[in-house]
């Protein structure tokens, strides 16, 4: 309770209430995610792994009414299905084609912008004087927020034994419900983000102490490239104990042993939890050793397969 | 009790008794596995689908001490490191580099043979001479049909909806195990057994009313190439209420919802029975109209990726 207080007194964007109360609101609406292990992964890492399918997930690993940006277009999509009401969805031109696929499969309406922020902004904003709809912010909501930190109630119900977390942060909205949720449960867990090196800007930030963006990302896990907003960047900067950055090839490695080992078909941005695990600087800092039993998040599937259909084909 | 008797005594090689037994031995060494849904596929299908996912299964989708014949191998290295004694592996030259794998990495001693069938009995031969080993066959071994009959007791348990089970053929073990324990448990379950055109032995042997073997078979479903055997047969032959034979290019297809749709990392014989369940000749067919809750059971996930990497390497 005292651990509850002091988070609640520091007054973030969501809290354990808040995510508990999602999860009464959203439960008979989504999938609960099984927890897979390896003990192959487990020796390859030295530690206990506990893998948190939310690629599995409706509205392919989004929802907890919608959990990872890059996804939020086809949870909202489907959450608005659901409901019986229109879902707008502005997506840059050079969107991965499987995401925008989503979104059609799940009934939203897609809005065109080019690729820049600018671009997006301003057509996002006429949709809203023509439709008169509501903007629905992918992280920078306390509501987004606590939906994401139902993940953790769910991790640590299912695995108990886990002393560490590993979240792949882009925005900041996943680690940031999953932070204040796992810490209010147990303030002695460590919640670690695990970045792109070529969309470093949260190890920046926690670097400067202040919010960073960066001019240009550049990195395979097209769904880390948010940057951090004013309602998760305190919760990051208080919460999160590190910022593990790895590079491209190394989320590439991640991914094949999910695909192979582990049988789960997850985007870069979701096997990057495995890779900052498995990575040196994780590895081989002292002051991690007694990470002993790590959840990793493993979000969002919709990798582009087109190559290996064509090759299959053949 | 009645379908339990009647099927005891028509003396299979296996029954609800050993598959329960086999259940308490195995329960230490093993996953449950999960089982996953999707609306979008139940769309697609027009019917509820539960996919039981033994792709995530020990020794890749192996155990239950050894449930697939191309995945025998590995889940046999696993089983014989666990009790400290050594596993003798024959394998043909054209076997699929992922499968020689997981053997290495389970501990297994490869031993090479020729790709025809006469060339691997010669060299198996020569092993149990040399070595004093015993000759653990794939399919055709009471031990194993009732080990993978296991498969029934958890789905059933489960998903307790579930009317049809669908599973893939190839020497036939897997779905004998899964017929006689669902058989037994609920008589008016139907099983399903999804072949592929290319080596559709089984589908040919039922319309014969004996075992037929092909002088040769073609299909990208590598792990589905097996002839029925002597204990196999009589189950397939009293037990499935029909063979439904796809198409290589419904197998892909199949393959590649697996990935994008379900997020699971399958290898073509494993995707065989959403292919099954999609295909006009299942869909269209009145008798099985009222086949509403269908239980696939996904194995294996063994396929080789690098054309993947290659491409995100790039």
């Amino acid at each position: 309770m005292e651990a509850e207080n002091e988070i609640r007194s520091k007054r973030y964007a969501a809290d354990i209430s808040s995510i508990r109360e999602a999860q009464v609101r959203i439960n008979s609406f989504i999938h609960k995610t099984p927890v897979l292990t390896s003990e192959t992964l487990n020796s390859l890492a030295g530690r206990g792994l506990f893998f948190k399918c939310e690629c599995f997930q409706k509205g392919i690993s989004t929802d907890h009414v919608s959990k990872i940006s890059g996804n939020h277009a086809a949870a909202l999509s489907l959450a608005a299905k659901l409901r019986g009401i229109p879902a707008y969805i502005v997506i840059p031109e050079n969107a991965p084609r499987c995401k925008v696929e989503n979104v059609i499969r799940y009934g939203g309406q897609v809005i065109w912008s080019r690729a820049t922020m600018q671009s997006r902004e301003d057509i996002a904003t006429r949709v809203l004087q023509e439709t008169g709809a509501v903007l629905l912010h992918p992280y920078n909501d306390g509501r987004i927020i606590s939906g994401q930190g139902t993940v953790s109630l769910e991790l640590l119900e299912q695995a108990p034994q886990i002393d560490t977390i590993m979240v792949p942060i882009s925005g900041g909205g996943l680690i940031s419900g999953v932070a204040l949720a796992a810490k209010s449960i147990n303030p002695s867990i460590r919640v670690f983000a695990a970045e792109p090196k070529g969309a470093n800007d949260a190890a920046q930030s926690k670097n400067a102490g202040r919010i960073i963006t960066l001019p240009e990302t550049n990195t395979i896990a097209d769904g880390l490239r948010a940057s951090l907003g004013d309602l998760t960047w305190p919760v990051v900067r208080d919460l999160v104990d590190d910022i593990i950055v790895v590079e491209d090839k190394e989320i590439i490695e991640a991914m094949k042993l999910c695909y192979e080992i582990l049988k789960v078909a997850v985007e870069p941005s979701g096997a990057i939890g495995l890779a900052a695990v498995l990575s040196d600087s994780f590895k081989k800092n002292p002051a991690w050793k007694n990470c002993r039993n790590v959840g990793i998040v493993l979000s969002g599937g919709n990798v582009d397969l087109g190559v290996l259909w064509d090759s299959l084909g053949k």
